[in-house]
């Protein structure tokens, strides 16, 4: 019998880096042998594609329920755990995912300020007894993240989402419930100090996945 | 302070004459002088018909998870009540629904064999105290059900969505999940034989509403 894969989750606000120390993490993990299987959330499939981008989708004239909002989210999670992520498990490869369900209690909890009962409630009835088995948390001051994200925006003449519109002080909670649940479950987070140079990071981030990965 | 109006649902697998009846009562309520507001499930509002959308799309190359089935169901379900259905019922209105959870109890649940106790979890979790007023169930063998299905689809040249092209067997059990809830719940629920002639129907169910509405 194949020995299940490794479940790795990278979370963090918007532009703390994912997408470059996404790439970067996957390349250390293939440069030594691992199958990476790369995907994000929401998302990761066809369908749970599809539902992401109803969620999205900033051209609807009515406001999204909160409650369909997390609804939506744990459906194409369940959609993205049955159709890729536990299959690939499974077979043995790893999953590399960009966010996961620290998000939706960092977004919807933490950001809009959903009962976080009911996430946990949706979380245990999605996924029963799997978590990730690291969580890479970028942390950045949001003032650091934000110019960022505001020069991107700029170099690409592009058009905020409808996450990316919200205010500031919504980011402040998102980063506040990430690091809280980092705080709550130490030994499942690697937190990482996303405001240093790149180089840096990405030497913070090689060392502990030694640690944590002799672990695993 | 107003009234609040009634919320009442009709139900039935395919074929049972739902929409010929659904008009009928519309008719019956407003020629009485109650101000009636139609709708559907799944849908009922632009982000929830956007959402049933995907659950019908026969298109996708992978197959929906159940679990993602009954977010997706539940998500368009709390999109239409926070949207539609409270504010409705708030300004004193009757909302007359074709489907709602008893059509997840009956399609998800006695359909597809999913735990009816994680279908009632998410019941709660959307719907609080709300439930219908009163639930018209229009009830016919599976054999004369199904023959309408097909004669109306012959007629049209349609093409079968996801869920009309389930087997008998599944309409069968369908049908047996929507008669159990009735006679769990006989004081919300009215059961009209639908085999009968058109006419026949409406007159029972214009004799049940009469008992029933006198109630409410």
């Amino acid at each position: 019998m194949t020995a299940p894969g490794r479940f790795i989750t990278l979370e963090g606000g918007e532009g703390v880096g994912k997408t470059t120390n996404m790439a970067w993490l996957c390349g250390w993990l293939e440069a030594r042998g691992v199958e990476v299987e790369r995907t994000r959330e929401p998302g990761g499939t066809p369908r749970a594609e599809a539902i992401r981008e109803l969620l999205l989708d900033p051209d609807f004239d009515e406001p999204l329920a909160s409650d369909a909002e997390l609804l939506l989210m744990f459906a194409a999670r369940a959609q993205h755990l049955e159709q890729r992520i536990r299959p690939t498990l499974a077979r043995g490869a790893w999953v590399v995912c960009d966010r996961f369900t620290d998000a939706t209690f960092a977004y919807q909890g933490g950001g809009r300020g959903l009962d976080s009962k009911r996430i946990a409630l949706l979380e245990t009835f999605v996924q029963g007894e799997l978590t990730p088995d690291l969580t890479i948390l970028l942390d950045a001051p949001v003032e650091t993240a934000q110019a960022r994200v505001t020069s991107r925006l700029k170099a690409k003449g592009g058009q905020r989402d409808r996450f990316e519109q919200e205010r500031q002080a919504f980011f402040r909670r998102v980063r506040e419930a990430y690091l809280s649940r980092a705080r709550a479950e130490p030994e499942r987070f690697l937190v990482i100090d996303a405001s240093a140079p790149l180089e840096q990071v990405q030497r913070a981030l090689e060392s502990g996945l030694e640690t944590r990965l002799a672990c695993l």
